[in-house]
């Protein structure tokens, strides 16, 4: 279990091989354009913010099969012998533009785009969707956390409920580039190199017989620690860390205090006077337990002595918003602009670029354009892999998207910033191109078909 | 990537390894118990299914710290040379109670428990939780839809965007359990034997220049196919296979026509009609595309002719309830019960047994007791490894899982296999033998503590 661990190939939906041999057959091997975009925005994100790209682009460039993938196609007696020996040479090998991590966008804006034959584009879609939708979901969700916690650190503790190993890791690092602190991951920590932070449970103050013993034994191994005081009542486990202060009179260094239950607003406020009084004013005070963006804000809002927020299941399913109408549609093949009428999906034809103006350091508008077109803005997509490899300019570690997100969420609009749905949103139109192009796409379709 | 692959022990929270190190240091060895169970079932369920328990038993028996883990931990400069050197020893050792799955349970029943040293059980807590936690929400959402569709076949489309690799991989095994009948994922079919279920995406018709001659190109390839007929214009899609059977006469042999968006019902009735007019009666129908539980109760109840439903999003990451209230609590250590007093949260302490009374065939009421009562009624939990082994005897395919699971939801009241709140709830109550163990644990700890 390494961050570069090869993932197969056969996470992938049937029909993508099926489809993979069908083109075979007809030697169907002109480049295909797939862009991977979200529909609409929920009513609960004012903003998305892209997450997921690299450990897929590792993937990507690293996708086999091996003789055990296929010999199970083999046993599903569904595909010729001509399409599994052609899998023992498969490469993905094509481009792929993307918006760097960290970089929130909109409905309708290409995130990814990727240009290979069609086997090739078909095969990876499961991939990465999986990836980039479920990060970024969370790193989207985690934004707002951040954002109602004004400053004040934001833990990560969502190893437990959220669904499965690989959201488990992947999120430490997607909630990180959205500015969370650190994780208590621990593996998440070694793959992604994310801050650690983890202090103790309720069932370590259990296992002892008196609260008291289980805080002295455990500063002894760790002096510095955040003791949990809510085990049986919250302000009695106060006292016993200032009597502990008492005991150990210089050698106390212990970091803070975690509540994990009850009224947190008013125990944060009494645990304050009771650890200013003792003289403990450098003793912070942690909160968690349920905790979500609007229970942050409303804390911080009354100005709660809360140091820093530990965060779980709230942010590790996204629990308002768990998925994204996120879409991998074919838009051009060989050449030609394509698109399916089917009612209320959209997608925006051929290859695109997105433009964000800026204008007094403030994200003003977004236009999405065809990908030759140059307009004022900034461009949003690069391209990161060519013939399947990744271009090695674009490689950053999560610091630069972590610092990329801080700033250019800095630099939304105000009202998106806020938990409450903006109104109107942020400004996504189209370019007089590609909305010719789209017109002329959907016309010529339209006659072709129907 | 194998089912059998080892998990790194460092899919933890960091305060375990901390936790763990202070019991080294305490020689605090005696035996732990905790218990995994669900504090209260959210609105919109009124059963959950246990599931995600094999592989996480494979993966507990081979949990073992490598040298890099162990690298990684001593360069976080938190942890003493004792301890580290302790983990190239460490092995799960514990004894594990659990019910197996495709076992329909309720609020506060154990659904795992766990006894071994207190740093290994600890060690064990966020895995044991990731895992068992996503697939029983993702069962039991699976079991409503399901249930829903009344004998019709469901199959998962969800890889896309269910949260990461190892949800997409556990998902489609959780989903066969709770009677899904297919999935998808080609390697989740490898992985656990799931049969895998696939057709056609609109970009292999749009690719073409002609929707004819993508089913034509198609049915070559995989003469028994389901043609996905919405691209366009669905109606008149369905009139492109009803040519194409004509074109074919004795050599057609598609099995059915998929419809994945606009009004279902509605053309549902009007495919069904064309199909049979031009004597295709054999032909299936197939509808997908943001299908949840509620929207096929609706279909099935209006009649609709559809054979088959394929769920992708709503049941990939549980939309209307993506967690659940599930804790791992310690219940005793030592020999004596132990439990919290933090407000609003229960354990029930020492170790248990659930008991289900049945009459006629119908399960009536559950029973919390004492694991070492005998009590009437069916014991649910019994021991899967001892001494952190699998006990042979315990292993049973996912067949035997989805067999329980279709027979014992069977039997539960009919009220509770309706998507509507079931009131009342299914009744679950204390054994008079756990009560007053309750009552004197809680007694104790009150005394001690405060």
């Amino acid at each position: 279990m390494t961050a570069s661990s090869r993932m197969s190939p056969l996470f992938t939906d049937l029909y993508e091989l099926k489809m993979a041999q069908a083109y075979l057959a007809e030697e169907m091997h002109a480049p295909a354009t797939f862009s991977l975009f979200v529909r609409s925005l929920p009513p609960e994100r004012n903003f998305l913010l892209a997450a997921g790209l690299d450990p897929l682009l590792d993937w990507l460039e690293d996708l086999r099969f091996n003789e055990e993938d296929i010999a199970f196609l083999d046993s599903l007696e569904s595909f010729s012998q001509r399409y599994l020996d052609s899998l023992r040479d498969f490469r993905f090998e094509g481009d792929v533009w993307a918006m760097p991590e960290g970089t929130p966008f909109f409905a309708e804006e290409p995130l990814i785009e990727v240009v290979a034959p069609p086997a090739q584009a078909q095969l990876v879609e499961t991939l990465v969707m999986n990836q980039v939708h479920s990060a970024t979901v969370l790193a989207s969700k985690a934004a707002r956390i951040v954002l109602a916690a004004e400053g004040r650190a934001v833990v990560d503790f969502g190893a437990r409920r959220i669904h499965g190993t690989d959201a488990g890791l992947k999120s430490a690092r997607a909630y990180h580039i959205a500015g969370v602190a650190a994780t208590s991951n621990v593996l998440a920590g070694r793959l992604y190199g994310v801050p650690l932070s983890g202090t103790m449970a309720h069932s370590y103050v259990q296992a002892h017989d008196d609260e008291m013993d289980a805080f002295r034994a455990f500063t002894r191994e760790f002096p510095e620690t955040i003791l949990l005081v809510d085990t049986y009542d919250t302000l009695s486990g106060v006292r016993k860390v200032i009597a502990l202060a008492r005991e150990l009179g210089e050698d106390f260094r212990v970091r803070g205090v975690r509540l994990d239950s009850g009224d947190l607003a008013t125990l944060s406020f009494e645990t304050r006077r009771l650890l200013d009084e003792a003289g403990l004013g450098s003793v912070e005070i942690f909160a968690s337990g349920g905790l979500d963006d609007v229970s942050i804000r409303d804390l911080v809002r009354r100005g709660c002595p809360i140091d820093g927020f530990g965060v779980g299941t709230s942010m590790g399913v996204s629990a308002d918003s768990p998925r994204l109408d996120m879409a991998y549609k074919l838009t051009a093949y060989a050449g030609s602009g394509r698109m399916k009428l089917s009612s209320g999906k959209r997608s925006l034809p051929g290859r695109k670029q997105v433009f964000r103006e800026e204008r007094g350091g403030r994200a003003v508008a977004d236009r999405i354009a065809r990908a030759e077109e140059s307009r004022p803005g900034r461009p949003l997509l690069r391209r990161v892999l060519s013939g399947g490899r990744r271009l090695e300019e674009t490689r950053e570690g999560i610091g630069a998207a972590r610092e990329r997100a801080r700033r250019e969420i800095a630099a939304l609009p105000e009202s998106l910033r806020s938990l409450e749905p903006a109104d109107p949103g942020y400004e996504v139109g189209l370019s007089p191109a590609l909305r010719d192009h789209l017109d002329e796409v959907a016309e010529r379709v339209r006659k072709q078909q129907i």
